[in-house]
């Protein structure tokens, strides 16, 4: 085999058979050798960021490792923003560029110019703050060892993405005909040391009386949702909250379970957080959106144990007194030995939130304003689809609406929550439909997100995708609107003034893509549902329409907007001091 | 003002009131300051990459710095490869990034985390290697030193890009009423320097007796173009070549001019540069695509002088025994004192390679397939577009056909040689139209990379640019299927097999952009021209229509394909003693 067809095999024999990709001068002898393979296939992409977009999504839909090839400088540089998905949210992925050939480049020449070969660009530097792994092979014994060394790291936890530049010569390079792989080495946690951690969360529930657990997506990127779910059953007098990117672990029927938290969480699951004395989070890395600007504010009178993988994100904890249990949580099933005891004042509180606010957060701008809502949009899509459908939704309002309101039983559900770029969904979505051709794939956007990758309604149309791309349209920035409103008078610089849209029916038409165009509820039909193919839903909404919550710059969890009344707030507060923002 | 505020001001200060942008959390405080400034404005793009692009363009056009602002994580990384078309051609922009409350970062809690702040990407270490310089600021203070740093850093010589990260908490500090700013140092020769420089070039030429030129972009950048022509002028016997990039700088009705060189040059400038014995390089860097894979055999016969601003491009060539002088090409006209004198044998054998090759290297596959020839159409449009018209190419075949044949009079023409991404003419177009309204602008594409800015339909229209899209239409990447013809047997993977685009006369109508479809040549008409407004304008070409002339590995420049009878190239090659590859 030459270093190419090397490459192709590599990723066969690992059950990555599909590639995505752009091809180019630098990545053609890859591109060759996959089309060569007869076990392998790849997919043309308009663009390669969405081809890494669509390959970061196949570990979200099956732990399927997803593999771009990508050529130098441009084609490399264009895969950085889908890459960033995947390091942000700990998704294994694998892109392979292609570099001028060595005798070529600046660094065989030993001088520091710009670029020596055609389109040579320094890839690898470039995405070191944003692959757990990258490094460019020399020959072909190194691409041979780089390729298993990068595999194996993006496999392992903390998962994320990893990048092989390999230059011309090496894709042309004799490198024999075995594959070398061994798979990274599973240690099993100590009995002892699971007894220690078993006993350490034991100590941490012993006194508490109002125990609740955060569910994190670490749990399910280690593949233990079902062993955390038993547990939770188990002890269902425990309320549970979750993660965006944990919620697509458990069926959201599960009695205990209360919603999803933070700034735009459900203002049941936060007032939850913020009363709890006792919170247990499992794999979730409390960012910013969770426990807001200011993470003193959050969850005041608990203690609170975070367990996670990752120890650089444990030593974000260290001035907030919070417990923390470095952990990978494939072992979670020997440490959750422990049953919380709540106390009968806590069961009967949890209970009053749940009937007051479980399911129950469709904003009121859209009563208000008698305009359509996106809640009951999504409500109604929620209850429309297949109980295996596989939704994504974008970022922004869009992403705001179908997580606070969307109800999980059996549905996969995702979003690329901490880089969240504009356009991931429908890219991401394509993915989704390669990889599952009868599953049913449903993909959230917004107007402005649907422009930045609309490019790939020709791939949808090529490769005839039964993909719904649900466009909620508020015909601007609405996320953005929404700050301006508070922030700048209402001054609507770049989101309404100065931003346009084209008539996506004409543009989804011009691709040979079906279009709905939704003005009211009823205007959603099974009809849509039915159609097999790429579609576009244009969902007209109110150019203001807000998201509902929605916590503002120096607020507390449990103080969103529309505000409660003061003294609703003090007796939801009842285990706290809090009235207002503190 | 607050620190946003400044950023407007400064800007407008320099000469750059237009910002190109998409907008977002992380730097919606600076676009709003630049909507409140009444002497700046801003323009919506529907991708940052295709912002990024559009300012790189300005400099090419008049020497304007062209400004984006993005705003954090994926709208940062989003610029990356519109950035890198300044950085490896030399132009000056500024790229303005959003970033994350410090508070909120990962640097200020002080751990290593991927990402503490929402969207938070470390976007400074990421463009470091296709920056001149990149800096996060920390305070207002800050701000204002490093702006003025930063902007004078990209305008000096050898120019590039600048970006500059600004964390929110930055962008609302109050920071004065002061701009900053006082221009770079610009120091002139000294006689002594000058003098020494000139005696080199003077020494360089004296036993020459078949002088040549070659001239390079950094002409241009350095604005000296007219003192080289000037001194190209009164040495008329001696022959000169063109880099790409520097081909736009002068009248191509020089009789001294003989065309472009390398793999895709013309055949006259290349057999003028494998045959003469002394060749004064100005401000090129003789990339791969201009002395082959194989740099030995470029100019076989001749000495070689380089001048060049930057060191590290001269350190190139220490193995290759070619004479080097750092000198800002500013200072040309100082050191241009010399008058070549070529023997008549050489004066005699450059009129023959002009009246033989020159203006004449339209490919034989049109005829032979009686197809439409790129070449023909290009050449019709270059006819029929005004003198002071802004052409640009984008990559690829289309790029090579529009700089093989086009002949330059007093238009702009330009292409992001040395980055050469796909779809960079289309927002370069938009650029160009929006900095100059009343340019008639022509943007030449192919149909795969017009699709992967294909979103900027919108931009074009909502603004009303007078721009003309044209693209040479191959149905595929034509480039790599010249490559597949070659080395894979014609297996056509990724570039014709698995890939498609869409009926362009759609897309454009959707857009509300007027479409021209050209089946033969005289369906160049008039009306295109005519039109005011964005147009595309779709070229109907064979598929496999091939570059003509093009090199193929491992053969020197004079030996391009088609291939000339071996007897031909051996009487061409009348000073040295190659008869094919070396």
């Amino acid at each position: 085999m030459i270093g190419a067809e090397y490459i192709a095999e590599f990723f066969r024999q690992r059950g990555s058979d599909k590639f995505f990709l752009v091809t180019g001068g630098a990545c053609a002898f890859i591109v060759d050798a996959i089309g060569r393979n007869p076990k392998t296939d790849y997919v043309c992409f308009q663009h390669e960021q969405a081809a890494a977009m669509a390959a970061d999504s196949l570990w979200r839909v099956d732990r399927t490792v997803g593999v771009t090839v990508a050529t130098s400088g441009p084609g490399a540089t264009n895969l950085i923003t889908g890459i960033a998905c995947s390091y942000f949210d700990s998704i294994p992925t694998v892109h392979i560029t292609g570099q001028v050939n060595q005798s070529e480049s600046a660094n065989f020449i030993g001088t520091k110019v710009r670029q020596a070969g055609f389109q040579e660009t320094n890839i690898v530097d470039m995405v070191k703050p944003i692959t757990k792994y990258a490094v460019q092979v020399k020959n072909g014994e190194e691409l041979k060892i780089e390729l298993e060394k990068a595999y194996n790291i993006a496999i392992s936890d903390r998962k994320g993405p990893v990048l092989i530049d390999v230059p011309m010569n090496v894709q042309k390079e004799e490198v024999g005909d075995v594959i070398i792989y061994n798979a990274p080495k599973e240690e099993k946690i100590s009995t002892q040391e699971s007894q220690k951690i078993s006993q350490e969360i034991a100590e941490f529930f012993k006194d508490a009386k109002r125990p609740a657990v955060l569910f994190g997506a670490g749990v399910g990127l280690s593949g233990t949702e079902k062993d955390v779910v038993e547990w939770l059953n188990k002890n269902s007098s425990v309320p549970f909250v979750a993660s965006w990117n944990g919620l697509t672990y458990f069926n959201h029927d599960m009695k205990n379970y209360h919603g999803q938290i933070g700034v735009y969480g459900n203002r049941g699951a936060n007032f939850l957080v913020q009363n709890c004395d006792a919170l247990l989070v499992l794999g979730s890395r409390l960012d910013n959106r969770q426990r807001s600007g200011n993470p003193k504010s959050f969850a005041p009178v608990a203690k609170v144990c975070v367990i996670d993988v990752d120890v650089e994100e444990l030593k974000k904890y260290k001035n907030e007194g919070y417990k923390t249990i470095h952990l990978n949580l494939k072992d979670i099933k020997e440490v959750l030995t422990v049953v919380p005891t709540p106390s009968q004042e806590w069961i009967d509180y949890v209970a009053s939130i749940k009937k007051e606010f479980f399911g129950k957060d469709a904003g009121e701008f859209s009563k208000k304003n008698k305009s359509l809502s996106p809640y009951g949009v999504i409500q109604k899509i929620n209850k429309m689809i297949e109980d295996d459908a596989i939704v994504i939704a974008d970022t922004g309002a869009n992403l705001c609406w179908v997580f606070q309101i969307f109800h999980r039983t059996n549905q996969i559900i995702y979003t690329a929550g901490g880089n969240s770029p504009m356009a991931y969904s429908f890219p991401a979505a394509i993915g989704a439909a390669l990889h599952k051709p009868q599953a049913q794939v449903i993909a959230f956007t917004g107007d402005g997100s649907f422009q930045m990758n609309i490019q790939e309604l020709q791939t949808a149309y090529f490769n005839k995708l039964n993909i719904k791309i649900f466009i909620l349209n508020n015909d601007g920035y609405g996320i953005i609107k929404q700050f301006q409103d508070l922030y700048f008078e209402g001054r609507y610089e770049a989101t309404g003034h100065s931003y346009s849209a084209p008539d996506f029916g004409k543009i989804a038409e011009a691709y040979g893509v079906k279009y709905f165009r939704i003005n009211e509820i009823d205007d959603v039909t099974q009809e849509i549902f039915d159609y097999q193919g790429p579609a576009v839903i244009d969902i007209i909404l109110h150019p203001n329409t807000l998201i509902e919550p929605k916590l503002e710059m120096g607020r507390a969890i449990h103080d969103q907007y529309p505000y409660l009344p003061e003294a609703e707030i003090h007796s939801l507060n009842k285990f706290n001091n809090y009235r207002r923002a503190p």
